[in-house]
């Protein structure tokens, strides 16, 4: 569906709601800059007008332009309002040859969804490729197993069952290409077999959403009450999409007695539940909560990451099946898609010759630091500002009083400070009632830049 | 649909026509040698009586016969028939965490579609590696672009400009994890814009036709005659999958007055062309032939591919867009799911410094010596088999006497020689008459395996 903004007279092409509708803007007003239809200077419409004209709330206005603004393709002033920025006019379409432009970066970035970047430890991956790809024989070059390099998937195998407590066979994994690619297989499967719905949480993220409904699906959210995601609404869904270590991004683990409970009912029913462990290394005030998994690997399917643990970049992910679908989803996976093999290689060697575990400790101990830094900070300068979500992970929650999300989250973006809003992560379909916060990532900034991060977000709190 | 192996009361879940009917064979036996249904040592029934039974080609179970035994599944004596191998039960399902089992390699492999592995540059793969990851900025290792790192797209549209004739805007660019992810996006794309039908050449390969398949795309084989593939037939078909600078697996380029052809009327009616460019660096008796792509830019889909110039294994391959295209394909791509970094910055730096051109020359070298190797012992050893298809690429096909192709593969079989013949590449509609010949895949084995390769298939030669 097109709707014309009117005021600049461009087209819009928006899906009229869904979770997709925050993200359908921002790309569809990068688009506008980037083709030209926009032209550097141009004044935007406030926020308020632009989300009566298209009919969507200013929240989600306010955040397509402060995402924009931190990637650098608007510009905001105090005072003066919201411009598009300097920027080159793109490549004509059969052009010379040319490097695409990079995007400018936000001066502070508190994005959740990401590890520190400087921290990956190249050396010593590079260290483990060599001798992964010296020790590998031929063979290992070629097309190979579509489920993932069997070198991986043990060396995954006892890993999982060693620090997260899944009872994993390598024959029942999948390595894929992030967690996106593993939900998509997961998705097909799911289709495939009839399914219609799969309950999601009120808070997550939308790229899933938007992967599921690729697939077929719908997302129908549970509520959120003050134990956490109310799994028993998830009664009478297909499957079932969880966070239960440490939900994304509220931060809490899920209370045993609904742990037991939904698995308690997908073995009864025949359901299935997703566990996305994004984080499931990242505990600093308690014992790491162990995965569901662990409690019914017959109708769990873990799912695993690199992205947190080492950098998103490597777009691994790994999925640990139950055994009556490990084929399924290895067929929804298809004969050829599957991920190089030297990083397969390489991380297989990572895990197994203890650099992963020495990487993941320095890394706990660093985040916890910036964790503590932050608490100390909002005590010092944000005595308004209630943090929750703290004992685990690379985010924390910041609970602001009610009504003033957006406006800090526009505060933050005319500072530079790229933040998110918990409004962001908030399925438009939920029924618990909206709560103002802000979604901090203190594992994003590198060390040097981190100081002045948290400063400049202690200066945007109300 | 299930049908019952009356012989031995297994059920093959098989399709009962189209492409996959071979594959789903291979895979439906293998699984009930792995999970046990059939155990080691049962006597197979012969080829004939299979057939008979299911209903389908002779040749197809021959076919799947000889894979399984190359693959160690089975094994094949002269005069005792097939048997299931020997082999360890495969894991419980949720027993102890162990590495699955490798499959045993025949002893000699001349299956097309894997350069020489032996071969890969690992130790100027590793150097790329190294002054990548060492030059690249921290942000690289985020999620990052989905349509590729901005160095590899550079990168590769220069080199393909000056190699092979295309024309390419680095931000027309989307790299994918080998050419079957790209092929189904495209799929995806065109069954977006509500195509149904795409032609494809008669021979050519079926995992291809089936990720078309399953983008609920159906294919059109177009005739194939004494000058190759007969475009004229696609003329009401939505897209046409093409291999015109070196058609796979037949070997001969499409002549000029067909190329100006397809692409005038792809210009006229909008049609799109997927000119999939697989093994474009490898010419032995004349120039290149240029890509198709630059002959008509809006209206060819470039596809190329890291797998015949370095390895499978990367998972690498790419493909240029029409302008029109780029943002549909890269929208259908998904916004996270693309392939690891680190691959794509050393296959960058690869090209840039000209590690891949060195590594390309002398690819080149070694696969036309064994070339003129292989036209030499045909001449010598077997004057009734008629090479062609050998100006270029990896393979060649060898004509032999009609009606012999299935006892040669099963001889070859016998020999622990993996061979595929011309029937498993054949379209199942195509109206074309069936040729008897063998694709000789001689860069498969590595060099010290090479002349024992090449005498096993002089003795199974008539």
């Amino acid at each position: 569906m097109a709707r014309t903004w009117a005021t600049l007279g461009i087209d819009l092409h928006l899906e009229p709601a869904g979770p997709g509708v925050r993200r359908g803007l921002t790309d569809a007003l990068r688009e506008a800059v980037r083709t030209g239809r926009l032209t550097p200077g141009t004044r935007l419409p406030s926020s308020r007008s632009l989300a009566a004209d298209l009919g969507i709330a200013r929240n989600t206005v306010a955040d397509a332009y402060a995402d924009l603004v931190a990637e650098g393709w608007l510009t905001a002033r105090q005072g003066s309002g919201t411009h598009v920025a300097d920027r080159a006019p793109s490549a004509p379409p059969t052009g010379p040859a040319r490097p695409p432009r990079a995007r400018a970066r936000p001066l502070h970035d508190l994005r959740p969804g990401a590890p520190d970047l400087a921290s990956f430890p190249r050396a010593a991956w590079l260290k483990a490729a060599r001798r992964a790809l010296t020790a590998a024989p031929n063979d290992v070059l070629g097309y190979g197993d579509p489920r993932g390099r069997p070198e991986l998937r043990a060396a995954l195998a006892g890993y999982l069952a060693r620090v997260r407590g899944v009872r994993a066979d390598p024959g029942h994994i999948l390595v894929c290409a992030g967690f996106p690619h593993a939900l998509r297989i997961l998705g097909e499967v799911l289709r495939g077999r009839g399914a219609r719905t799969v309950a999601v949480e009120s808070y997550g993220l939308d790229v899933h959403w938007d992967v599921l409904a690729r697939a077929g699906l719908g997302t129908r959210p549970l509520p959120f009450d003050a134990r956490g995601t109310v799994t028993e609404a998830a009664a009478d869904a297909d499957a079932v999409l969880l966070t239960p270590s440490h939900q994304f991004p509220m931060g809490v683990a899920l209370p045993p007695d609904r742990r037991a409970a939904v698995t308690g009912r997908a073995r009864r029913t025949g359901g299935l539940i997703l566990e996305d462990d994004y984080d499931g290394e990242f505990r600093y005030d308690r014992q790491p909560v162990g995965a569901l998994q662990g409690l019914d690997p017959d109708h769990v399917v873990y799912l695993g990451t690199a992205s947190k643990s080492l950098a998103p970049g490597l777009r691994l992910a790994w999925m640990v099946l139950p055994p009556s679908l490990a084929e399924e989803a290895a067929a929804a996976k298809g004969p050829m898609e599957t991920c190089g093999v030297l990083d397969q290689l390489t991380l297989a060697e990572f895990i197994t010759s203890g650099a992963y575990d020495r990487h993941v400790r320095a890394a706990r101990l660093r985040y916890r630091r910036r964790r503590d830094a932050l608490l100390a900070a909002l005590a010092a300068h944000a005595p308004g500002v209630r943090p929750t979500g703290i004992a685990a992970g690379l985010h924390a929650v910041l609970r602001l009083p009610p009504g003033t999300e957006a406006t800090v989250v526009q505060a933050a973006a005319w500072q530079n400070l790229a933040l998110y809003g918990l409004a962001r992560f908030r399925h438009d379909h939920s029924t618990t009632t909206p709560l103002d916060a802000l979604v901090v990532g203190y594992a994003t900034p590198p060390d040097h830049a981190w100081p002045s991060a948290l400063d400049a977000l202690c200066r945007v709190l109300p």
